[in-house]
């Protein structure tokens, strides 16, 4: 009987994250190719074959579903960060691990941060203040990191943190630009991308100043 | 009676310039700061103290606007490329000219990049793929300056297509975090911005492969 119980909450849950994952996946998907102010509620729930109560009872309204859309995006890159700053102090290689890592959680994330970016002006103003201050821990964590990293591997960045936006810059513009049927395979542009980002870092042990 | 006429002339066209000129101004600053889709002609109008039929008759509809403000944007950058290239065969010191003149243009038309790059899926077709067109001119003659002149400085970019859009993202990305307000000046960012592109290219007379 307790176990009876169980089982079926277990599935409600299951049900319920189903439910918001599919309807957050099928807004990802529209809010990219069509923007967002372009696309109705309407459109979300044709693409899932629903109605649009069920999206307002299972997620909430359309600004809930771009705010987590964005969180997405983000949380995906901090994640990577926190994740390596977790494993204690850096050491030489931490970069030379850490950037595929990172590439890849954006590229995983390509449509959530084209939207985060994007959509900036449509986000409501609590959204808005909350994505802001999300990104600064990203940008002031990526920067401890990188400032620890080069240190253990004896590179002194002139200024760590416009190194860390051009870096942050470098990889997420690929968001715009990158098709995964161009030329290049997720994983060759990630290991490009780890030479490029590698290069303008470790070219410090010979320009310190 | 003839230059009487020339001068009656120019002024028509001056008074049409400046007319021009205010009224992209003034959408640029709304369109950046509330974003497209929240600005109506009315807003524009307001902001120059004239009626919303004025902008249709000296400017057009809010389409023409946005386009045109994009096309600023990308037509910034791609100048300063096109003026090196016109300047001949690139040598060893190309890019440590060019660099700076690029990131400056990017800075000077901070707001029109942006708007650029956020409302692409506002733009009507015809000018979504006119400006498509333009960012792929600018992206192929970035790449073949920087192809030109990393091989007159003597280093090999494993991938120059790569290459140029982590630069070309790395320089961009300025236009959603830098604030003129805050700690660095122009100058200053286009002196760090210049010294980490560079480290990046010449790092590759070390690495080739």
């Amino acid at each position: 009987m307790a176990d009876g119980k169980r089982t079926k909450s277990n599935l409600r849950a299951e049900v319920a994250a189903l439910k918001r994952e599919r309807t957050l996946g099928a807004a990802t998907d529209l809010f990219y190719e069509k923007g967002y102010t372009n696309t109705t509620l309407d459109d979300v729930a044709a693409q899932l074959g629903v109605t649009k109560p069920f999206i307002y009872t299972n997620f909430g309204s359309k600004p809930d579903l771009l705010v987590e859309i964005c969180r997405v995006g983000v949380g995906s890159a901090l994640e990577e960060v926190e994740r390596v700053l977790a494993l204690g102090e850096p050491d030489p290689q931490t970069l030379r691990r850490f950037i595929p890592r990172y590439v890849d959680a954006v590229l995983r994330r390509q449509k959530n941060i084209a939207i985060n970016i994007r959509e900036e002006k449509n986000l409501l103003p609590e959204h808005a203040s909350e994505l802001a201050e999300l990104r600064h821990n990203f940008m002031a964590r990526i920067e401890l990191l990188l400032t620890k990293a080069c240190a253990a591997a004896g590179y002194k960045l002139p200024d760590p943190n416009v190194t860390a936006f051009a870096i942050v810059g470098a990889v997420s513009w690929s968001t715009f630009w990158y098709s995964p049927q161009g030329r290049l395979s997720a994983q060759d542009l990630s290991d490009r991308m780890t030479e490029i980002v590698l290069n303008l870092v470790t070219h410090n042990d010979r320009t310190t100043r």
